[in-house]
């Protein structure tokens, strides 16, 4: 495996080598892939569905077509493909490129991703935390530029973090650090703690989590819109006056102010970045700060909104397989 | 003011130098003070009470005499004091060697404790936290020798924290990583959070804590025990049968699992070290240790006592002062 830049010290540019390099992130609803220049400067794109495909080797072939496609596909051809960097969701051993677990909506446990897309694409990959991977792409060229030490909080279907310590994610010993979906809190349901399970938190604020709040309040005398609604539909009908979709709203503010302000306590970070398909949300956002200001915090962090969104992964992984190309050029580098 | 070490990396010893450090702990009961040659070895300790004794003022002046005292005493003189190193019980500026707050118990806010004890004493001076200098003992010289991440609670009156990452305290922002008494849990009252105030988790499992839990449960035909104790003294009954003691052992040791639990997910540490009067009690540590097994941990950490002790701050201390006199021989070390 090409050990990847740990430090986020050096550029992640790569002058002295000619080719691409690809980022690629495994959601569980969409793949997308992005195939850059040696400057990091991306010049193409795919976006395909993941529904339906769940094992590790139909993810693999599907990544390795669409690499193959992309660069085809490129008008110019600037040489030869020098590393990819790919994010999975789930706990992931970076040193032996191994996605030790993901979510119980995936499933995966130990599977050597790693090594398994070296084998089939014949260059050097570097795989790591989806979640990690945001947080380095919102560090490069995103909301924390310029931040060395911060928090990055995605709320997708799960919740899941990354904690960027000067200037790179602090990962653990076993890999797990900012598996902050797990997090105890005063309104979290008893202790549910059991791995392979959805975590105390998530199950609250997490896509799935809300959606079930807004199910277990719902009745037909309270509000006109339906039982069924997807957490960013809720927020939208808080925003636009429904009291009930606003009850979830706060509730849901409330609890992320709760897993803010605990965060803070241990590791007392100037920002945290708020991201995924649910966190970007501008309404939990406001809602969520404005219940920080209450709680009188000690250096009351900077609530920020993931500013790459949806792209934030594949960003981070073009930042991480530059480095992993940079290693090639010069192993020592660290 | 003296830069302190922040690594950790360098030996403590200073060859080059002859002369004393010294090393002091301010606690909210007690004074500690050790001399220790430019190896680290303790040539000689005091022990005074801060019961009555709360202003700033005040308190340096007990150092200076004792700092004095012992000076005098020592039968072999070495050479010139130094460096000293001083733990405050609060959040310290530890760059401008201001006591930014201490908690409830003593009251200091913003008060520059470095540059009074140096225009005092005439050498350079390190403050800092007393939790983090605990683990920098234990670091140095316990039972986290050779670990380079990991938590130390300390459980006293009150409940502190200090994160260790890569051999040195993680201090944060506004210097308040690791104040841990605030944390938020499914068994904290309310959402306490005001600073001054005895944050919600300690509230619960500081000795005060320990001693009010105790109070409120207590009925004469439940235990043959008094209504007033102190925690320790509730620890040893609970090991000795008290039913109603277990009780109380047995909820602290749940909250502090959950504590330990909730740290874990974000940082994923190997060790955890128990200290404070209350947190080396080995029944909490024996009682917590099992509801930690029973959480399903990913990489359940060890938990382990302090082996220092009462002795661990000032030990701390004596490196930190170590390092502030090896910055006089060769201001580049870092």
């Amino acid at each position: 495996m090409a050990q990847p830049d740990t430090t986020g010290q050096q550029s992640a540019s790569v002058e002295k080598i000619t080719g691409y390099v690809v980022g690629v992130d495994i959601g569980g609803t969409n793949l997308r892939i992005a195939l850059a220049d040696m400057t990091g400067t991306v010049i193409a794109k795919s976006l395909s569905s993941t529904i339906g495909v769940r094992g590790p080797d139909a993810v693999i072939a599907v990544i390795k077509d669409s690499v193959q496609q992309l660069i085809e596909e490129t008008p110019a051809p600037h040489g030869p493909l020098q590393a990819i960097a790919a994010g999975a969701p789930g706990i992931t051993d970076v040193d032996a490129g191994i996605v030790i677990a993901t979510s119980y909506l995936m499933g995966w446990r130990d599977v050597p991703l790693g090594p398994m897309l070296e084998d089939v694409l014949k260059v050097p990959v570097m795989v790591d935390n989806d979640v990690n991977l945001a947080a380095v792409g919102e560090h490069w060229q995103g909301v924390a530029k310029g931040v060395n030490d911060f928090v990055f909080i995605g709320i997708g279907t799960g919740v899941g973090g990354s904690i960027m310590l000067n200037g790179a994610p602090f990962r653990g010993t076993h890999w797990s650090a900012g598996e902050i979906g797990y997090m105890l809190l005063p309104e979290t349901n008893g202790f549910q703690t059991k791995p392979g399970e959805p975590g105390a938190l998530e199950d609250l604020i997490g896509g799935e989590g809300i959606k079930a709040q807004w199910r277990r309040i719902w009745r037909v005398d309270k509000t006109t819109l339906p039982q069924y609604l997807s957490a960013t539909q809720i927020f939208d009908y808080a925003l636009s006056g429904d009291a009930l979709a606003q009850s979830v709203l706060q509730q849901t503010a409330l609890t992320l102010s709760h897993t803010i302000y605990n965060i803070n306590l241990i590791l007392n970070c100037p920002l945290f970045v708020l991201g995924g398909g649910v966190g970007v949300h501008p309404a939990l956002r406001n809602a969520t700060e404005e219940n920080l200001a209450r709680m009188q915090m000690r250096g009351e962090p900077q609530l920020a909104i993931s500013s790459l969104g949806v792209d934030a992964q594949v960003a981070g992984a073009v930042h991480q397989a530059l480095a992993a190309a940079a290693k090639l050029v010069s192993p020592s580098v660290r």
